[in-house]
C-alpha cells in the first residue's frame, strides 16, 4: 500500500464538529460553510468523526454521510483524516474502507472502548486491524474516553508495521507525550500530534509535528498562528498567542457540565457565530439552554472579533 | 404498550455467551445446544447480547443474527432479553425494534459508554429513549465499563417510566445495590436483578429478584438451586452453594490478564464442556493459548463434574 | 505472643467517632457518654481511630489520648481495638505499644495511603510490621481513602502470621468480600468483618463474623439486632430491619457533599441526639452550617426514637 | 510577616532525597555530600521531605532531623523550602513552626491525602491553615497521592492570602498547568513551579518559573542547563538537552514495578554515583534487589558520565 505521508503529517488539523439538525440528520450545508471557513483560515488538514465530531453518538448512516460529503466538499484540497474508532473490529474495517473510497487520506484509530484491553492485547489488536485497513493509519490516544492508554513502548511496537505514521494523543500528560516522542525518535517520518490546543505551542516547540485542535473551528487563524511561531522559535509570539488560547478554553469550555462543556460551548459558540447554523449535539448530551447560550455569548463577547475574524 | 412484566421477572437469567466461529461469523449449532443446555438447566429467562455476549465486539450483521437465531430456538418457551446498549441512540431504537419483530420480551440498556454523561443528562437521555423503544426496558447498571453509575434517584427518575420494569446492577457494589432496592420499594413489579453470581444468594435473601449469573452458561443447575435455596430462606445450603460459585469463580474466571479473564475462561471452560464447538472470542480480546487452557481444564477436574452435569 | 482471640471477634463492633471541642482537644465527657451508651446498647467491641474515628486528621496527642481514655472508661468490659494506619512504619509501632500499655486488645491496620503499593510490597510490608506490634492485629481494607487494595491473595499470604486474627473489609465490593471468606475458610478462628452498615446483614448470612457499622453510635441495638436476626437466620426480620438501617443511611449519611457527608451527618446526629456535646469536625472537614444541621434534624424526626432509643 | 519572595523563586530546586540508613536513621554524612553536589552544581534552592523526600514514610522525628541537618548545612546559601503535608493540620502547623526555627524559607503544602475533600473544603482548609505558619507557603498539586486537585480558580483564591507565594504542580498535566499560569496572572510575584522534569523546558518556554525535579539530585548542571537554555530561548539547545533528560528518565525510573520505580531507581543510580551511601527506601517500599541495581548500571552506563558529572 502505498502512503501519502513520506513525510510526517504537519500543522493545524481541526477536529471539526458534525453539524446536525437532529440525531439522524447531517446538516450539511453548514458542513460546507464549516470547511470553506476552516481552508480559508489556512489548516493544514482535516479530522472527521473525532471525539469534537461525535463519532460515537452517530448512526453509522451519518457517520458515512459526513465522510462522504467531507471529502467530496474538500475536493482533495487538504488531506483529510476520518476516524473509525469502534468497539467492533469489523465496524472499523468497514467504515475504513467507505472512507477509502470517498477519497480520504487516513484514517485514525483510538483502541476500543468498552472493554479494557491490557498492553499485550493492544498491541495484537492493532497488528490484527491494521493490515486490513485501505489507507495510512494513526493511533488515537484518549485514555479519559476509552479507558486504556497507549504505553509508549506499545506504539513503538504497533508502529513496527509502516502503515502506522502517527500519533494523536489528547491525554493532556506532557510527560507521557514526551515519553512517546522520544520512543518514536528513530522514526522521522511519523507524526506526532496533539489534541489539547493548551498545549500544542509548547510541543510544537519540542519537535511535535503539530495540533487536532477543536478551537480552530471557530478561529483557525488562531491555532495556525501558534503553530506558525512555534515552528520558527518565537518564543514572545508564543507566549502572546498563548493567552489567546487559554481565554477561549477557560471561557468557551467551562460552561455547565464538566465532561459535556468543551463540546456544548464548542458548538454554541460556532452557531454564535454564524458558522454552523444550529448547535444541536447528539443524545446523550444536549445542547445550552438559553443561560448558558448567554454565557458563550457574553464569552465571544470578549474576544476581539471583527467580520467574523479573530483579532489577535 | 402492554408489558409481559406485571410481576418482576424473577429467577436465574443467564447471560449468554456469543459463540462464534469468527469475527462475523455466529456459530449457530453451538447457539442451539447452549440454549437447550441452559432449559434443560431450569433457568428462568434467556438475556443475549450483554457483556458476556460481548454485543460491543460485535458486527451489527452478528448482533441481529444472535437476537434472531435465540428467539427462534427459544420459541417463547422462556423469557427473552436482548441488550441494545449502544453510543448511539439511534443504533439502540434500531436494534430494539429488530428485537420486538423477532420475539424478544424485553431489552437492556446500559448507558453510553463513550462519553461520561452526568446524572440529569443521564436521566433525560433515558427520558428520550425509552418512550421510542417497543418493548419494556431494564436498566443495567455497568459503571466498570461504561464509567458512569446510575445515581439510585437517577433509577427512581427514569422508572416513573412504567415501561421500565427492572435493574440489573453488576457494579458488585453491595451497598449500592441496597439503596436502589429502598428506592425503588414502592414499586413491587420492578424486577431488581443482580449480575455477579458470587452475590446472587445474599442479594436474593434480601429481597432482590434473582441474578444474571455468567457461570450458568455452564453449569445452570447450580444457580438456579442457589436462587431456589435463598427463596426458601434455607440458609445453610445458600452456604453449602456459596462454596461450589466461590470454587468456579475464583478457579475458571481468574486465569491469565485481569479483566479479560473472565471472558475467555467461560467460553474455554464452555468449550471444554463440550456446550460450545470453539472458545473464540472477538477482537480485542483473543481466545487461551494452551497453557492457559490446560489451567482451565485442571480447574475442571476439580469440579465434580458427571455426564457433563456439576454434582453440589 | 498470646492472643485473646481463639475464638473470631464476633457481633458489632462500632467505629467510634471522636467527639471533640476543636482540633486539639478531645471532649472526655463526651466520649464517656457515648462508650456507656454503646455498652448499654448491647454491642460486642469497641473500635477507636478508625475512619469514622478520624485518626488521620488527629494530632498524634490526641490519638494517644483518645486511646488511652476508651480503654480507662471501657474498664475491659469489651474487646478494645485501636487503629493504628499511619504512613510511617515507626509511627505506627509507637502508637501500638502506647494501645498495649494502655490495655487495648487488638490493633487494627489499613495500608500505608500516600505511596501506593503493588501487591508484593504490601504483603512484604505487613511481614515488616506485623511482628513488631504487641497485640493481634486486623487488617483493615479500605481501598477509596488509600488507593490500594489487598488482593485476597495476599489478605491470605499476611495471615500466614498467626498474630493476624482478622480482616476488616470497607471497600462495599461483596464479590471482593466473598472472594476473601473463601480464601480464609481454612482458619476458621480469623474474623471477618464487614463496614458498612448497609450490608451487614447479608454478610453475617453468608457467614462473616460481624460488623464495624458506624450508626450503632447512635443506635446500638438495630445493629445489634440485625446482626442477632442474621446469626439465627430470621429472614423475616432481616428484611425488616434493613428498611431501618437504609433509612438512616439515605437520610442521615446524604446530606451535603459527596465523601464528607457520612461523616458530617453522623456527628451532627450524634449531636441533636444529645450522645455527643458537639459535632466538631477536625480539619479538613467542617461541621454542618445551619441549614444542613436542620435537614438532620429532620431526618431523625422521621425515625422513631423514643427517650433516646430507637424503637424498630 | 515579612516573605523573602518579593520576586517569585525560580530555578531548579530540586526535591533531596532523604538518605538513610534505615527507617529510623538519617544518614547525615550523606545528606552532607548531597547538599554539597547540588550547590555545586549550580541549582537555585532546596526542596526537602517533598514526595522524592518520602515525607510520609519517616518519622516525625526523622522528618525534624531532616529539616533542622538540611539548614545547618546549607547555611543559607539557597533558599530551603520545607514540605509539611500532613493529614493533621496540627501536625502541619508543628512542622512549620520547627522549620521556621531551624532557617527554612518557605514551606510547601498539599492538601491532605487520607480524606479527598471538596473543592470549597480544599480552599477553607487553607484559609485556615496558612495565617497559622510562620514562612511563606508554596501550594503542592499532587493529585495521584492525595486524591484531590487544586482547581485553577481554588488555587486563584487561595493566593489571595499574600503569603502564598508560589504553586508546584506534579500532576504532569500540561494543559492544567496552563490553566492555573492563566489564573494567576495578575500576580507576577507568585512562583509557578513544575514537578516533572520531562516537561520543564517547555513549561519554563511558556513562562513557568522553575523545575522541582527529582533527577537533579544526580545531575544538578544537566536540569540547570535545561532552565537556563529555556530562559534564553535557545530552543535548539532545549531539544538536545529533552534527550538526555528523556534517556534518564526512561532508563532509570522504569526499573521495576510501577509507582515506586522512580523513587528506588533514583535512589540506586545515587547511590551507585557515590553521592549518597545507602539506598535504602522506607518502609512500604524497599530497595531494589541485585538484578535491578544491575539495570540501575547499565542505565547509567550509557550515559556519557566524567568523574561523576554527565557530559552533555
Amino acid at each position: 500500500m502505498q502512503t501519502n505521508f513520506k513525510k510526517p503529517l504537519s500543522g493545524i488539523i481541526p477536529p471539526l464538529v458534525t453539524p446536525l439538525k437532529d440525531n439522524e440528520t447531517l446538516d450539511v450545508e453548514s458542513l460546507e460553510r464549516l470547511i470553506e471557513h476552516l481552508i480559508a483560515g489556512g489548516v493544514h488538514g482535516l479530522f472527521v468523526l473525532g471525539t469534537t465530531g461525535e463519532e460515537q453518538s452517530l448512526s453509522y448512516k451519518v457517520r458515512e454521510q459526513m465522510i462522504r460529503e467531507s471529502c467530496r466538499i474538500n475536493r482533495g484540497r487538504l488531506p483529510l483524516l476520518a476516524c473509525i474508532t469502534d468497539t467492533s473490529i469489523v465496524e472499523s474495517i468497514r467504515l475504513a474502507r467507505l472512507a477509502a473510497e470517498a477519497g480520504a487520506d487516513g484514517v485514525v484509530s483510538a483502541p476500543p472502548y468498552y472493554f479494557a484491553t491490557g498492553q499485550p492485547e493492544l498491541a495484537q489488536f492493532y497488528e490484527e486491524l491494521v493490515p486490513q485497513l485501505p489507507l495510512p493509519v494513526f493511533l488515537y490516544n484518549m485514555p479519559s474516553h476509552v479507558k486504556v492508554s497507549f504505553a509508549p513502548d506499545t506504539v513503538r511496537r504497533i508502529a513496527e508495521i509502516e502503515q502506522v505514521v502517527g500519533f494523536k494523543d489528547s491525554s493532556a500528560n506532557a510527560v507521557y507525550f514526551q515519553s512517546v516522542m522520544y520512543k518514536m525518535k528513530h522514526r522521522p517520518d511519523f507524526a506526532m500530534l496533539v489534541g489539547p490546543e493548551e498545549i500544542t505551542g509548547e510541543c510544537v516547540l519540542l519537535g511535535a509535528n503539530g495540533g487536532i485542535n477543536g478551537g480552530a473551528n471557530m478561529f483557525p487563524e488562531l491555532y495556525v498562528a501558534m503553530y506558525n511561531a512555534a515552528l520558527k522559535h518565537d518564543i514572545a509570539r508564543v507566549v502572546e498567542l498563548q493567552k489567546h488560547i487559554m481565554q477561549i478554553s477557560l471561557s468557551i469550555y467551562t460552561v455547565g457540565k464538566h465532561g459535556s462543556s468543551y463540546l456544548k460551548g464548542l458548538k454554541c459558540a460556532l452557531s454564535l457565530l454564524g458558522i454552523i447554523n444550529d448547535d444541536f449535539v447528539a443524545s446523550p448530551f444536549y445542547k445550552f439552554d438559553a443561560p448558558e447560550r448567554e454565557r458563550i455569548h457574553q464569552a465571544l463577547s470578549q474576544l476581539n472579533i471583527q467580520n467574523g475574524k479573530l483579532i489577535f
